[in-house]
């Protein structure tokens, strides 16, 4: 098996050009020429075995495409542009090389589709589990960020897509809303925004926690995606499904009026002076949106 | 047990402020405004139980401490200055709050013995052992980054310490060269640089194959650490340990004509237009410096 620094060879001759980058990766560091009207967006997501997928079921191109695509995701949480990434990867001890070439693939194609050039990285081996660790830097580009702590009581709230049940699959092959994200958000109706990793039980609380808000949710107005209705969780129906799932990777954000109808949104709600998170059944009655989301035990 | 958000909560209530943060963490990235008149510099490193650091041996706060300055370092290779991190950590089932909270106060204060803030970061919990991945952002900040790629035959190597034995506790300790590597690369006369993570043997190999160069280095002007002299490895002289051990986290530097009395540096040897790495003897003859540092093998 070659060592790393045939590996690191590789990973040379894969880098993709980018306007921004003045010295690539191969160096301690690279620089990049970062436009002075952009602000600068940097966030981390990793991916783990076992937690975020499983690696004795999903292809190395499919996780190294969803370390990536979680981080493009939270670029369109955010409104901004995907411009570059650095990823660091610990593989278990005797990982061909032919399986860390699949990541990487996996990590760029997904980039790729969103001009996101990969510009550095850590290659470790062990003794533990595969884990890859994804940094991502976006730029303003002409829109500005959208945080999750602007929305006001009486506001509207939107999700992008269904929800629920993307554990079937959906969760290691979904697509970033990063282009839908900056069309929303160049309307100057937004004031918050999230995407839905956590269940919109959780993520609607971080809104509104941020935002000091409350929330009504109308339960017929949930879009429920198919894959809701094939999940056999016992005792779920497939409206929880919906709203605890998470990993749904559909934005969910917060508007003031109501959005063009050129505009992807599913109108599902309304900010609340009142704090916390309610749903509105069709009988009438208000329930507290409890949090049944998967919640990372320490 | 607390779970992930009460940790999160905790960590917001520690940042540190920056001028460059508009948006901190706690959003689905940190917002900065970046200096216009700044490069921007990018990487990352990781640390894994068992490869940088033994959980069983090291406390959280110094293998926070760890990833934090192996990073550093990096921005030391580049002469660039520290500006903020983002940070993910993989922790095992079970891990208690208080050792995540020294994991963090770890970087924490590595990070602001050089004004670099944690502006986001990753908590995840599994099945797998301990690993911390971190990217570092820096700004030129008034000084070209140096490469590894600058040098020419005919110029002079140095060093900013002495070398060797760092397994016996200075990998886990050591003050990454920032402030000594800024000042180094301000004199102009620097025109490759990188830190020693892997050993004299192949960093300085790193810098002569971008360079397109060779190198000698003398035998007895190597500068070897009371460390070195502390090893045990079979067959090894204290020499060789400094020449290989690697983890020592210098600076090494090729610079043009003879630096100035006052700047750190040791004067090893010299690049050559021979390709190569040799090694002159006191004895008078030149042998290859072969690598025998540590190699991730995949």
């Amino acid at each position: 098996m070659a060592g790393e620094f045939d590996f690191i060879a590789w990973l040379r001759a894969q880098q993709t050009a980018s306007a921004l980058v003045r010295v690539p990766a191969g160096d301690d560091l690279a620089v990049l020429n970062w436009p002075a009207e952009d602000l600068l967006l940097v966030g981390v997501d990793q991916v783990l075995d076992g937690v975020h997928f499983d690696s004795a079921v999903h292809s190395p191109r499919q996780i190294g495409a969803k370390v990536m695509n979680r981080n493009l995701s939270d670029c369109a949480a955010m409104a901004c542009l995907p411009a570059a990434a650095v990823v660091s990867a610990a593989l278990p001890k005797g990982t061909s090389l032919e399986y860390a070439k699949e990541l990487y693939l996996g990590m760029k194609e997904a980039g790729e589709a969103f001009d996101c050039a990969i510009v550095g990285g850590d290659t470790g081996s062990w003794a533990g589990r595969l884990a890859l660790s994804l940094t991502i830097l976006g730029r303003s580009a002409g829109v500005t960020p959208v945080t999750r702590s602007g929305a006001q009581p009486g506001q509207r709230i939107y999700v992008t897509g269904p929800l629920g049940g993307s554990v079937l699959g959906r969760h290691m092959t979904f697509v970033p809303r990063v282009a839908e994200a900056r069309q929303i958000a160049a309307t100057g109706r937004v004031r918050a925004m999230i995407d839905l990793s956590d269940g919109i039980s959780r993520d609607l609380g971080h809104i509104c926690r941020e935002s000091g808000v409350g929330a009504v949710i109308y339960a017929e107005r949930i879009p429920v995606h198919l894959d809701a209705g094939r999940m056999g969780r016992a005792g779920w129906s497939p409206l929880e499904h919906a709203l605890h799932d998470g990993e749904d990777y559909e934005v969910l954000y917060v508007a003031e009026g109501e959005m063009p109808p050129e505009t992807l949104g599913i109108f599902v709600g309304m900010t609340t002076a009142e704090p916390g998170v309610r749903l509105r059944t069709p009988g009438g009655g208000d329930v507290p949106l409890e949090v049944k989301g998967w919640e990372h035990g320490l």
